[in-house]
Parts: structure tokens; sequence; C-alpha cells
């Protein structure tokens, strides 16, 4: 849709998700204000009918609990249906030979909206571009996964008041995790410093480090969290896979250095937080869940907030 | 329930829809209005309450995304519940040994309708003998799948306005093909013209060919599209599946013959169709797509819209 | 949630349902009330929006099409939504190593109530001391299972109008049968005597039998139903599975004594009820459900009756 002059803020009414790089400054602002919206409408009701009689298509080609559960529950609290294509798609449609642009071309004559999960990088952009329906990617492979990414900008928003200002430090694998790629392209619009902490075989990858250092970004890189605890506005920790690994005794020497526990919390501020897109293994002590300063299951939250946000704008409810 | 002399109209108020013979053109007459009255409702507002609080259990023994995704559709557009059970029937209760009847026997006490898909001819009549509430086939092997059929003849009706005069080809895989045997049998009743255009040995089983000759309907075999593109006011397109053939040098010989693309689009009238029930593989060029005569994708709607008033219609709420 | 002075029947809000040892007769009489409402209501109006913005996952980590089917059925019913996660729960989250506690606190950010079903004893106690929301025990593999206890109480009063007077006889498998055991402790606080029929191999374990021997219950044991039929106001039936048996030929033997059929129901008295958990195999002859007295279907719909009152509760919508 195109926008007119009296919309001077961004509408999303019939717009794709499929990347970060749609987000400048003033969209997420539009964004994150109806975040507020639904986490208030969810305080004070705890649900909603705007959607009513609405329908969400969650086509997921490869199993993701946690955030189908997440866009399903934001589909259900604004009263809007959901067909759950969350399961066993290779043995159905696709295992006769469909192609992906044929099966969103069917779901659309149902669906209002379509949230697809793929394997294979760039699915989002030729569903979408075969849809005729918002189509909202929730993650393609290597690619990526904007609500995901939407979703802890918001969180750092909503703990810390602020982006501006804030010394962010990313932890673990920083080389494949999708989610740390995304969210320091988020990040990187606001004045904020950023200090990555990975072992060296997961190193950000140049040419993303290399964006935002142009851009202006302060960045620093380090091999362990204690270099960077003390001073974080924001851990955000993700998980360091074995699998990454040709070297095993490697990985047994460096996983030691991204487990969070209490005894590291002790070096980290009192007003600062601790986040992790989950699921996690061994990253985040579990003894460490009940200090004030662990956000990453209110994160899981405002995830269904941000969904619940973004299907309103996008099927043009708000 | 019994039809009363207030009610000429053959109601379908709790009754089973198994077999396409259970649709006359007086009853039809009546899906179809009641399926236009979908589609003006959903344009207009995009979704009702008619079906609130009330349950459809889908119960899928072999996973199929379009059907089980547009009766999940058709439910949520009109407000009601579902209970998907889509996915695994066989690790469950099937497992365990029970029983096609008790399953069913058991679904009914929670849903107030149940939808089958299930790999046995037969099954869905076995099914509905053992229900109380309305059982709704929706595809027994090679049996029947006649809401399928409706929407089909549905499309035909809402695109070219009228049945009676029609020419029908029907391509493909015309031996096996349960959705072009259903639709035959509908359009037999009609004053129709049909051609049946496949490789020898996928050609219309001679009963049913018998069938609907003595019936009166003019029919017509040729093993090639372009006897029949040119006249045709529907083209009905199925797949013509590789593992049916032993010889594979006689599929890759056939093969070419039954795939539409715009070169042959060109023999076309200009107010005609062309249909496939989906998904296909090779059959239809998707450079067909953006041709206004390319129905395919509306049909899918159209399977939404039939769904819902069905659905009203066996729950007694229109 | 504490119970004030004004509320002298014990509230159920917030409260999470894990075993039937939290169900004393004061509370039994308060859900069975809750579950007559809810029974009527479904008569009169079939469905409600009680429960409306209100979302429920149901979290299977095994199949059970009955139990989720009955749970997802209950939240529909009562206008509320479902977060589905019952298949392939393996294959996602716990698949990458999360914990079970993790799994249930990001569930909680999205949901409202957790329905549980998983494998391993214990599962349900674990899982409820990591959530806030209610946790309810859907089956905790050889533990507890409290709601089915809860529908089978339920089913006997509801038929049979009091429980003090009863002469139960359970059937069957009484050794493995979570369902029997729980159902034993839960009349056990009742005025009513006890027949347990079962090969040797699968008696009441001595520890639940010594149990309710000393709770005062008047106790009988034999190998034949037999023994039991003309007396009994209930007979609950349960499989004797053949994989419990290391000699089959004693398989063989003793299957016959537990399967229920026409000439026996002659036996049984005219006013009381064969009552099965189903899935049942060969247990209970088909010919005995046209018989008034087979009440296990009944059973089944009672199941969602109390399904709907518990959620209602524990949701604090009652």
């Amino acid at each position: 849709m195109a926008n007119s002059a009296f919309t001077p803020i961004p509408a999303l009414k019939g717009q794709d998700i499929l990347t970060v790089s749609q987000f400048k400054p003033e969209l997420l602002s539009y964004v994150f204000n109806l975040t507020d919206d639904m986490r208030a409408m969810m305080a004070d009701r705890g649900g909603s009918d705007l959607l009513a009689g609405r329908v969400m298509a969650a086509l997921f080609y490869e199993p993701s609990t946690r955030t189908s559960a997440s866009f399903i529950a934001a589909m259900a609290r604004l009263g809007g249906g959901v067909i759950p294509i969350t399961q066993g798609v290779q043995f159905s449609s696709v295992a006769k030979g469909e192609s992906l642009p044929d099966t969103v071309r069917t779901l659309e004559q149902y669906a209002d909206v379509i949230v697809l999960r793929h394997p294979e990088v760039g699915s989002a952009k030729v569903a979408a571009a075969a849809a005729r329906v918002p189509l909202i990617n929730a993650g393609d492979g290597a690619g990526e996964h904007p609500t995901q990414a939407l979703l802890d900008l918001y969180t750092i928003k909503n703990e810390l008041g602020a982006l501006d200002g804030l010394h962010v430090a990313m932890v673990g694998d920083l080389r494949f995790g999708r989610t740390v790629h995304s969210l320091t392209r988020l990040l990187a619009q606001f004045k904020v410093r950023l200090t990555f902490v990975s072992p060296e075989i997961l190193r950000l990858p140049l040419d993303l480090m290399n964006e935002i250092r142009d851009g202006g970004t302060p960045v620093r890189e380090t091999y362990s969290v204690a270099d960077a605890i003390n001073d974080a506005d924001v851990l955000y920790v993700t998980r360091v896979q074995k699998e990454r690994f040709t070297d095993l005794e490697q990985y047994e020497q460096v996983k030691g250095f991204y487990t969070i526990d209490p005894a590291q919390m002790q070096h980290a501020k009192q007003r600062m937080i601790v986040m992790h897109p989950l699921p996690r293994v061994t990253e985040i002590d579990p003894a460490v869940d009940d200090d004030s300063r662990a956000a990453y299951f209110r994160q899981m939250q405002n995830g269904m907030f941000v969904r619940m946000a973004v299907l309103a704008a996008v099927l043009g409810a708000v």
C-alpha cells in the first residue's frame, strides 16, 4: 500500500514483514507503541476481539514450538482463527511436488495473513512475491527472523527505557546466529556501543562487522565475558553449539567462558539485563533465573505482544 | 431429519455428507445459494460468529494440507472451534487398536460435526453409521470427496454463469482421479457435453463412461488436449502421475500432451476457464497463472466458501 | 491463592491440578456442581464465551487423541483459544536440549493455563513448580491423570445419583492401570464396596490395597467377572494388554474372562452401568453398545464437561 502525505508514519497494512531492514526508527517507534498498547490491553483484559473472524495460516516447514506458539497465541489473544500447519508439511502437498509459491497462493485463499518458517534462505521472499496477503517471515534458514529482532529490541527498550547510550554485549555464537545479526543491524540505527564476545571460530562475520563500523557504531571484540559483563547494559547470550566445532577439545576449552552464572552476575551492574532467545542449554545457569536482571522469560512474553502488534498492523486493524 | 411440507428445499441439518449422489439439482441450487451468501458475507465483513461455540473435529488419517486447511478456515471464519487431529492419528488410539467407529463415537462427544479423511474406500460410510453427529467425507481413498466436487461445480457455475450448454473437457488421469469421477457424475445432471482427454492407460473407467452415456450426456474421448482446448468452456486438468506407468518411456512420451502452457492457451476461447484440484506438478505451466482464465486459485477459495455453506447447513445454523 | 474465611468452599483459581489427592469430598462437590452447570449450558446453548480471550497451551509429549481432543473441545466450547503442541515436541525445543521447566516457563508467557501430558512419572510436579500459571496434569506416565479420575467419578454420580452405598467392580489390568488407581482412591472417600477382578499377575498393587482397606472400605478380589457382575452397580472395565504377559498361553486363557458381552450383561442388574476409559480392544463386545447401561461414550462426554469446569475454575472465571 502506498503511503499518502497524510500518513507520515509508515503504515504496515497489507505489507510483508521479511527483513529488519524494513524497520527504520520511525517505524520501530510505531510498532513499539502498538506493542505497548497490546501489553496494556492484556494486563487490563487478557484478550480482545480485534481480529475476530480473521484467519492466520502458520506454515512451518520445520518445527519451532516457541515461534509457532507465540504467533498462535498472538492471534488467539486478538480473537482470530489459526490454520496450524506446523507439522508434517513435507508429507503432504510438498511431498506431492508442490512448489512453495503454489502452497502460499492456496493458503491465501483461506487466510488473511501467512506466517512462514522455512529452512531455506530466501524462501520468505519467494513466498511473499507469490502472495497477495501479507507474509511474515518467521525464519528462513540462516536468513532472517524479523519479529525475533523486533521483540529483542522492544525488550531492551521496555526494560531499560531508551536505546541511545546503551552498551550491548553479544555473547556466544556470533557467526551463525541469525538472531544476533538481525538485532545488531537494528541496534546500529541507534547511539549504542557494541561488544562482541565469542570464541575465535564464532566471531561476527567480517562484512557485518564492517557494515556497522562504517555506520559509526563503536565496536569492540573479545573472547571473554569477563571483559564485558561489568560495563554492559545488556548481555545478549546465545548458544555455542558443540556441532560448530571440528575440534571438540577446543569446544570443551571455550564453553566455560560463555556460561553466565550467579558468580559472574556479581560483576554486572545493578541496572542491566540478561537476554537469551531460548532455548538455552548450558549458557545460562538456571540459578540466574531468579535474578531480577534475568529478562529472558519476559523477552518471550514480549514476543507475543510484538506479534500481536505486527498482526494487527498488517491486517489493518489498528 | 425429516422434511416437512413447509421445507420443499431439502434441508441438510443433521445430515451426513458422504457422496455426490446425495446432490440433485435442487439441493445443489440450495447449497450454491448458501455459498453465494458466504462469499458475500466474506467480501463484506471477512468473517462472522454464526457458528460461535460450535466445534468441528478434523479427523485426518492421512495428511491433506489443502483440505484440512480449507475446512479449518471455514470453521474459523464462522467463529467456530476446531479439534485438529490432522497428524499422527495412527500413533494414538488407532495404534492401541481402536476401531474407527469407536474413535468417531468418542469424537462426537466433543464435537458437533466430524470431518473425516481416511485412506480406505467406504470408511466414511462406516464412520457415519456409527456417528450421531453429521459426518462429512473429506476423501475416503479412491472413493469420494463430495465437497471437492461441490466446489468444482460451484466454480464452473460462478465463473461461467450457468451449467447448461457447457462443454467441459477433463484432462489427465481419468482412471484413478476421484475428483474427476465425482465431478463427472454431478455434471451429468445438467445439459453439458463432456470430452475426456487422457493417455490410453488412464482412460475413464468403462462403467462410469457407460453410466453417463446411458444418462444421455454427449461424450467424446481423445488422447490430446489440442483436440479439445479450442472448443472447451472448462478445461479441468489433473495430474498424470509417473507412478501409474510401468513403462517410463511411455510416461515421457505422453506427459507433454497434458501440460497446459501459454502457447496452448492461445487456442482456447476467450471466455473459458482452466481448473485444477491442485497440487499441480507439471500439468499447468506457472506462466498460465496470470491468465485471467486460470481459475484454479479462485477454485481453492470457493472450497472454503462451499465448506462454510455445508458446515452451516449440517449444523442447522442457516 | 490462599482461601479466606469467606470462601469456605476451596477455590481452585490459580491452582495446579496434579493429583486426585487434592480432591476431598467438599471440593469434589464443588467441581461436580460446576460440571452440572457446564452440562446444562451445553444442552441449552452449545457453548459460551466465558473464556473468550483466554489461551490454553496443550503440551503433549506423547500423543493422546482422546485427552487432547477433550481439553481442546472444552476450551473451544468456552470461547477460549488453544496452542496445540500435540505432536513432535521431541523434534523441537526438547531436541535442542531444553528442559521441561524452561519449556513451561516459556509457554506461560503465551498461555493462561498449561495442560501437560508427559511419559515420565513426576514430570507434572516438576513442571508445576516452574510455572506461575495453573498446570493441569493430563497424565504423567504411570503416575496420575486426575481429570480422568474426576470424570469417572462424575459419571458414576451423574448416572446413579449418589456415591454412598454403591458396589463398584474394577475389571482388567488393575496393576498398571493408572486410571483404576486414581479412581479407587477417590471412591475410597465414600461409603462404597469395591470388588477387584483381574488375572493373578494384574492384581491391584498391595500398597494401594492396604491403603484402602486400612481406610475402612470393604474390598474383595476375584479372578472372574461372573463373580461380580450380578451385584455390581458399576462395572469399570479396562484393557488387559497382551504385552503384560510373558506367557502368551496364559494371556489366551484369561482374556475371555474379561470380555463383557450381551450374555454376561443378562446377569447384571437393570440399574447399573458399564464404564471403560477407552480405547477398548476386545474387553467390551460392541454388541453391548446399544444397551442403555453402556455408559462409556457418555463417560467421554463427561470428560469434556469436567474439563470445562476445571479450566473455568483454575482460570478464575467462575
